[in-house]
């Protein structure tokens, strides 16, 4: 079988250290976190403004590999659902999709919300929300 | 630099052959496609059903992976921008996202549509549009 090897393009900075932290209440009750662009990547960010809507793709490190089907939100009176028809972390390439806003911006750093990652975690690809925002 | 591997869960099937073939107007012209899912990861379609709207991610195993900033659309008389402000398939870790809707399920393998990628193109993840779809 073929594969691929991807490379962090950045790391997400946020003071979720662990799921203790994570909040109750999903993605709206998420702090700011700082997605921190690796230095040689800098130039991919050419033309970025506060304001901008992003996608942010994380890989998500703690996430099991080998889940195939699971009960959503780990609530047991949801039926089975495979992870291909769900949002869970568990999947066998755990990517994660976070759409984003740009809400300041220090070097190559970002500072961006509403995103619910642990302190960490890789980023391994932005893209501009909007298929049309690149003009 | 740490590093991650991928593996692909599945392959598109289009009548996209190579760059001749591909839409002038985008996914609104993009032909049906389907998604044929590797038979060890099947678990991962529990309770998938005809009308599912999903984000496909694709690895565009063709794109340039230096090249940092371009011309959107290959238009020079935009400006240069960044590929974390764009839509370009070329980027570090060259992943494409995908809205589609399942047309049709046969077994492993799926129906559907707007997708505009060549044919034998690696899917490395699948994911419910909605992040309360999971219900």
């Amino acid at each position: 079988m073929k594969s691929y090897t991807l490379e962090p393009v950045g790391f997400i900075r946020s003071s979720v250290k662990g799921r203790g932290d994570a909040p109750r209440q999903g993605a709206e009750g998420a702090p700011d976190a700082w997605l921190e662009i690796e230095p040689r990547f800098a130039d991919a960010l050419l033309g970025m403004k506060v304001g901008n809507e992003l996608i942010v793709i994380t890989w998500l490190d703690e996430a099991k590999r080998d889940v195939l089907k699971n009960h959503p939100r780990s609530d047991e009176t949801r039926p089975l659902t495979g992870v291909f028809y769900s949002r869970s972390p568990a999947r066998p390439n755990p990517l994660g999709l976070h759409p984003v806003t740009v809400r300041e911006i220090d070097g190559t750093r970002l500072k961006i919300r509403p995103i619910e990652v642990f302190d960490g975690t890789p980023v391994i690809d932005i893209k501009s929300a909007s298929t049309r925002a690149d003009d």
